[in-house]
């Protein structure tokens, strides 16, 4: 394992396996983003709900597979998620933590067993990063990778089956390109619905209740070339959306973009 | 088996099986279209051609396989396709026939044996009837199918890629529909590549030199409604529209709606 330097000065974690990387971040050894962390293992984001909400999230995610595909939930109280990795520790093996009370971000932690509580519950949930690399292994450019950017995601009038607490729209990504890659793209993502699956709105923004591209409610813009269409995915970001606008008493997330990185392999959820 | 009358007074043929359904055709009892004649059996487009441009156009198709899926090449001078049907005959068991020399239509038959030559070589070729009934059977809604007419269909700037004398533009049939039955019509179709398999095209039409939707070359045009895209498949009317820029001297394709029904299940050719 290494702590390398990119061309535009960031530093990144380059690890050979899941373990290795969470290893290295639970000694504090790094406490940056994932991106690239561990090729090929599979990384999720993280919420971490008491017992009293979690039911309720873990009924929304079970209703909204496509925004919130669960990769696994804990016991309650206990830190470990053994179907995701060995000698994981939700504690310690994430690179940064928001802390969250009634809604507002109170802290921004590396370690949260000062903050553990017997009726923890923690969600694991796919992200696009899996996707992403089907995407680039079946040869379809993405351009926020190209450019160096966060991918563009917007708040759409999709809603979302609500249950409990937790209602609200879906938030989606957005990657520009050809029809000719976006038929090929629907192919390649329908195969990892752990992982979003296939897109859920292709062409006229305005049909999903999005005004403006060049303006994403998270996230970077990029361009849409004149021989491109934009292609929408559900998102992750939909459950902390959700989360938020439930305003939890207590909840913890990880910090964007310093993900769980798992024991799971990219191609172990790929059906075909 | 039955001969019945459409709402619209047109006459058509319901058999149980392919078999029946050739049979009846053979005996003469049937001369029409073949659009729903055996439900769930395959039906393909007719090329024969002789023997020396033969290898021509099967090179052709195994270069272009999305609008020339080959479901059968007969034994040169053999009636039959033993791989297609049980006691097929190529040369009774198509309603109708066309016979062109050098390029021109000299005339319309029922029965070719009369002109049948040892050196004739049969090219069965997947349509878009089996795909179209997987997309019906995954609820997309046909516009064409729903008002009755024929699919419309497009000459594009998509070259195809030539093998001897056998060059020209795809043809691309057009079907309109919502965004999110696009992306479920791409993973539908993608599943049979024999009969077209997924969209070689979707949104701007002027993208592949189609300049009017409203124009198509061949077929009928359907409204394209606001909140829909228009997807294009790869047309089985390409290899027929390759053949008659050839201009041979002697070829024999069968009629227009007018298909060899087979032997082969619509769900042998999904793939999953």
């Amino acid at each position: 394992m290494t702590i390398c330097t990119t061309a535009a000065g960031v530093g990144c974690l380059q690890a050979s396996t899941g373990v290795e990387a969470r290893h290295m971040i639970r000694s504090g050894s790094w406490s940056g983003h994932t991106s690239g962390a561990a090729p090929n293992f599979v990384q999720g984001n993280l919420a971490i709900l008491p017992a009293d909400l979690a039911n309720d999230f873990l009924r929304f995610c079970q209703r909204n597979p496509k925004p919130c595909p669960l990769l696994g939930v804990s016991e309650p109280g206990d830190p470990r998620l053994p179907s995701l990795g060995e000698d994981l520790d939700i504690r310690t093996d994430v690179p940064a933590y928001r802390v969250w009370r009634h809604g507002e971000l109170v802290e921004e932690v590396t370690d949260i067993r000062a903050l553990w509580r017997d009726d923890l519950v923690s969600f694991v949930i796919g992200c696009s990063f899996s996707f992403e690399q089907g995407l680039i292994d079946a040869g379809i450019p993405l351009r926020h990778i190209a450019e160096g950017r966060n991918v563009a995601m917007y708040r759409t009038n999709i809603a979302t089956t609500p249950a409990g607490v937790f209602h609200g729209p879906m938030v989606v990504s957005m990657r520009p390109m050809t029809a000719a890659n976006a038929i090929r793209a629907v192919q390649v993502t329908a195969r990892t619905p752990a992982v979003h699956g296939a897109p859920v709105h292709l062409g006229d923004p305005s049909l999903i209740g999005i005004a403006n591209l060049q303006k994403p409610d998270f996230g970077d813009a990029v361009a849409v070339m004149p021989d491109e269409l934009p292609v929408f995915w559900a998102c992750g970001v939909t459950p902390q959306s959700v989360i938020m606008e439930a305003k939890p008493a207590f909840c913890i997330t990880h910090s964007p973009g310093k993900m769980l990185v798992t024991d799971l392999l990219d191609r172990d959820f790929a059906f075909s």
